[in-house]
């Protein structure tokens, strides 16, 4: 039986979205078995509303917990503070393995700060990295690490995060021989600053299918499955991405209704339109993994719908735990270090 | 009279969009007089072409020049060795005050290496930046800096960035009090890496309209007029830009065209569409300038039109020269550092 510990309260949909994600969960995969931490009452309100619904829920189990952690907490004093919020909570039953993975759609920086607090980081990894999956034009999305947990990375620390990657690439994602990329301004070698000048050697000896740069034109191609960056970088790619998605598809809805004739050919187009947005649905991989830390850890986005949550339990910790995924990232590790040797 | 060196030869459409450009610019203003500069018979066919449509060229000269800078061509050493290039000879006008600017739509790195090595930095700044002009979904655009030029620029370096870029918006683009923003991963002061902490006070007591931190997700919102970050961050900022815009205009021309009610419903919204394209048309501004070295330099897109050429020289070089804009930017630089003793 895998065992995830699933924070109710968090993410703008809470409780409903991580309610019914649970249940989802449990009536897709049998050896799931699920701990909601939040608030008691709130969640067995959320349960009877949906159990009426017939859905199955015997894998589903309640943590009470008073307290919540929002987004607008700092996130270091909120899990040192907010002992009894459902967010620390969950991450305990994960210290004391009473299961085997955290899913929360809660604050980012307190559930990277949680991770570390409680859990501390892997053997041998310096670093943590929180790895989302970018949507691609035309294949199957690119693994950008990292993309905030670690500011200032060193060399040595991007080509850890290049190796768990790769690893989690081909171990949850089912990709085979992960091709591997560095951000960069140019595709030659000598390209860049200072960080992806020096860690260009380092990957190119290290455990994985090292591509070489990749230019952020080409970053949504789908052409690489995974690609490695500084936070800074990451954090404001993703931001970026998120804001031209947003300004682009609010502008076209100014635009497809500007007078009668365009309000026409919008309703013609409306499947297509469905059709393209959900290329960009992040819905679809569930969340991003924090990678580096001495647990499974599956960071949801704020606006998680129910799929995503079940998404997070079954496309992600399923395969997390399945194919033993930190002890891989641990061996590969090594590898790494031998090859510096 | 103001005099401009236009490299005749580069961009994906040279000779013919520089030569056009030129006619425009100078059909446009009195005032300006531009020395094409690049093959005589290739520039001569070109205009001979043109003058048939009853263009005016009184203020048209050239300069002929054998050799070409390619794209593919290591930037200095191009500069070094490719003496007769257009490139070279239309920066060698400018270092013998032949003109007061040059205008290029070829290779950025050898124009760069070119306005260092040939016309040196601004007394008291110490970093060059490229600026280009990043459209807004609801505004006029925000001038970025740097995209390129200084890969690991000190928090020094920023804040020269961030008055340079105040004055050129408000000399040049005419933007009143510009608003100036310092990309980051939020919007309160201690976020960020080293960079962006540092920065931020340095920032604060420059002589500038400082509005704090900037995420990427309002980035194209219009809201600010300037923004600065590093080159690198600048750089692959602006080709992941230019990817989404490509990718998804591809994949909206794919889905649009998959059946025939879908081409009936993009066809009515055709109107539509080109005034969505025409949103981030990089043509308007003409180019960016290349900030810190001592002379008027603006850098065109490689694949600019006549109407970008012309642009570059009536949008900024015509502001920069009237408006005295190097002389501004030593005085406020020397403001920026009067703050700080």
């Amino acid at each position: 039986m895998i065992r995830v510990a699933l924070d109710a309260m968090g993410g703008d949909h809470a409780p409903k979205a991580p309610v019914k994600g649970a249940l989802l969960a449990v009536q897709e995969l049998q050896e799931i078995s699920i701990s909601l931490v939040g608030q008691k009452e709130l969640i067995e309100q959320e349960l009877s509303r949906i159990k009426s619904e017939d859905f199955d829920d015997d894998n589903i189990h309640i943590v009470d917990a008073r307290e919540i952690i929002s987004g607008e907490d700092n996130p270091t004093q909120a899990i040192r503070e907010k002992k009894d919020s459902s967010l620390v909570k969950a991450m305990n039953l994960l210290k004391d393995n009473q299961v085997e993975a955290v899913v929360s759609a809660g604050n980012t920086g307190a559930f990277m700060a949680g991770g570390l607090l409680k859990l501390g980081r892997l053997a041998n990894i310096k670093r943590p990295a929180l790895a989302p999956v970018f949507p691609a034009f035309d294949g199957n999305g690119t693994v950008v690490l990292d993309v905030g947990a670690t500011m200032d990375p060193k060399p040595e620390h991007l080509k850890d995060f290049a190796i768990m990657g790769s690893v989690y690439a081909e171990k949850v994602l089912g990709r085979e021989r992960p091709r591997v990329g560095l951000i960069n301004v140019g595709e030659e070698a000598g390209k860049g600053n200072q960080l992806t000048k020096e860690s260009y050697s380092l990957l190119e000896t290290a455990p994985i299918n090292f591509c070489g740069n990749v230019e952020a034109r080409e970053l949504l191609s789908g052409d690489f499955d995974v690609v490695v960056c500084e936070g800074f970088m990451g954090n404001v790619l993703l931001k970026f991405m998120e804001g031209i998605g947003k300004g682009l598809f609010g502008t076209m809805k100014d635009e497809f209704t500007a007078d009668f004739k365009s309000k026409l050919g919008a309703w013609m187009l409306k499947p297509r339109m469905k059709s393209l947005k959900s290329r960009f649905d992040y819905n679809e991989y569930g969340g991003a993994p924090f990678l580096g830390v001495n647990g499974i850890l599956v960071k949801s986005h704020g606006s998680s719908n129910e799929t995503a949550i079940k998404n997070a339990i079954v496309r992600q910790v399923y395969h997390f735990v399945n194919n033993e995924v930190l002890t891989a990232f641990s061996q590969e590790i090594e590898k790494g270090v031998e090859t510096d040797e």
